[in-house]
């Protein structure tokens, strides 16, 4: 009896069509001859599309991806400062919508040297983490007003909203992923100075740790965070955070550990209601696109994300091996976007 | 005809007065014999005095530490989970309170390598700049408050408040040094993300940068920042950016550079209404205190910029070319604090 995995494709700006372009790839082989079937549906959303059309994401549009089982993205942004997407956010209307009305609230990082990984630290050593970053609240949720706009009086407002229905999900999924890792858990904040957010997610992580004796808890101020990231980064098991710290600690940690061209996410709906979205952490480098030059590891990487997701734990783990022995063979010599791609499948059929 | 500076000196908790002790050596060797001679009134401050007294900082002592010329400061908190300090918030009562009260607006936070300087990258080449940090709004006043506290439908907010006087102020400061060195601006935000906040400090970087048409100017979001600072921390002269982005940014910086033990910041008051503050980036350190373990390099740099705001410059130079070379000439041995000091007093004294 043969599945049928309903998959949107939302290719995007920049490298975003090269880079899916090669995780389809390393899909279609992984899943050649098996059970699984993926059937594709290509979106065409983006700064392109608003170009166009002037849309970013209707109504008709999020009924349709959502319809899915799951959904892989490139990226999606412009050229900074192109003039036409002025009034436009496409980070806020379309990929951040997605994450909100697909109730995203997990966004899920993994952070891992591999044999072979180049990384900036003079001594990385073996790093293997996991950021448990909330996806649909917190500083992220757009709340907020400017009074006197444009006026030597003006005043701008952005609030932070967190809920405990928002930050005990998130926690609580953190703690089991914990319970299948090595045990612990390290939460990231500023409950020193962001005291209204603070006292919430510290409330929370107390009373699920509460039924987690098992499982050891320390905290971290944010700014600590990113000095161990850089001098012990070997410390973090599984990290969870806010929306915002969770951005720039897994951007961090992308880069500590072999690049942002190798980072993966998921943007997972754990209970199922909705897809999950699973995209590389990079954006769409419109500096480089159509160059050809771009690393497509962290979308196949994403992919592999995926796979685990639906369940499929034995092509998830096939594609990762592939990537690990891509990473090791690395020489230094540039490659292809489309090269990478196909050693990564060469390797999956070998 | 001598001249007198009234110094409020507050050791604080934890490794603070040992750091200050040392700092306060430099300060008198490096005006001894000279035309300016250093008041110093002594404040005791911090988690010890909250415990013994139960106050924090009164009106009275913000008076007397007003009345001062300058301040400078070790580092203050206690010991993370003592359960007498539950019901106080040390940051925010005291190190918040004297930056917003005294109107410290600009917290200024070089980050520099020095020969010798030992960093977790393999290859940070020469690093030299300068962080310019909100210090008075955004994220960091402490305003919002929580509902159904303590109960499943809680729901927390935290307010960031960015007034165009703030911003603008801050930007001034900003790009007026970025005139007396290399003429580059890098400002720091999530203007995708955060988009009220962002577009308020948007507007008055590009009014501001206007005006400096020699200065060249760059954005980048906090995420990709905390990428450059481990990539190609090279690249930044004098970055400008908000109170809690900028926390991140100086604590990673520190890290990066040579290690938060030598990280020194000011928190400026440039209109002279109020005493600026000096103080190393780093924290108290229960952990370590009283084992003369902690390096007061970052108190005695601090030091360093005391004495340049005040105009000294010579012995501003003279304090800075004495931890130089004590920092080249470091074999890794370990040295107590009271002998580090004592080394950098010898060589500014040869
Ligand atoms: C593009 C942007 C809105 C996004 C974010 O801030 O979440 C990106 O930085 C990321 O980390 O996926
Ligand atoms: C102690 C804390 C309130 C403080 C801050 O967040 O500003 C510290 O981290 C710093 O950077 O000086």
């Amino acid at each position: 009896m043969s599945r049928v995995v309903k998959l949107a494709v939302i290719p995007g700006d920049g490298i975003g069509p090269e880079v899916v372009a090669e995780a389809e790839k390393v899909l279609d082989a992984v899943t050649a001859g098996g059970d699984v079937r993926f059937d594709k549906t290509r979106f065409s959303l983006g700064a392109g599309r608003y170009l166009d059309t002037g849309d970013t994401l209707t109504d008709d549009d999020l009924a349709a991806v959502a319809g899915h089982d799951a959904i892989l993205l490139g990226a999606v942004g412009g050229v900074p400062g192109d003039p036409r997407l002025k009034d436009a956010n496409i980070e806020r209307g379309l990929l951040l919508k997605l994450r909100f009305e697909l109730d995203h609230y997990v966004n899920l990082r993994p952070s891992k040297t591999y044999p072979g990984s180049v990384t900036p630290l003079a001594d990385p050593g073996e790093i293997d983490f996991v950021v448990v970053r909330e996806g649909t609240e917190g500083p992220y949720v757009g709340n907020g007003g400017a009074i006197r706009r444009g006026t030597p009086q003006e005043v701008a407002n952005e609030t932070s909203v967190n809920t405990a229905f928002g930050v005990e999900r998130v926690v609580r999924y953190a703690f089991e992923l914990a319970e299948r890792r090595s045990r612990r858990v390290t939460w990231v904040h500023k409950t020193n100075v962001l005291v209204h957010a603070g006292a919430i997610w510290q409330r929370i992580v107390r009373e699920v740790a509460a039924e987690h004796p098992d499982v050891a808890v320390d905290y971290l101020h944010v700014d600590a965070a990113t000095i161990f990231l850089v001098t012990n980064p070997r410390r973090f098991d599984v990290i969870v955070t806010d929306n915002l710290f969770g951005d720039i600690l897994t951007d961090l940690a992308g880069a500590v550990t072999g690049g942002i061209g190798l980072a993966a996410s998921g943007n997972i709906n754990p209970d199922g209601a909705f897809p999950s979205m699973f995209e590389p952490v990079h954006g769409s480098a419109p500096d480089i696109a159509g160059q050809h030059r771009a690393d497509p590891t962290a979308a196949i990487l994403s992919v592999a994300l995926m796979l685990d997701h639906l369940g499929l734990g034995t092509e998830s783990l096939r594609v990762t091996r592939a990537v690990e022995e891509d990473i090791a063979a690395r020489t230094g010599a540039a490659r292809t976007t489309p090269r990478i791609g196909d050693d990564i499948v060469a390797r999956l059929q070998a």
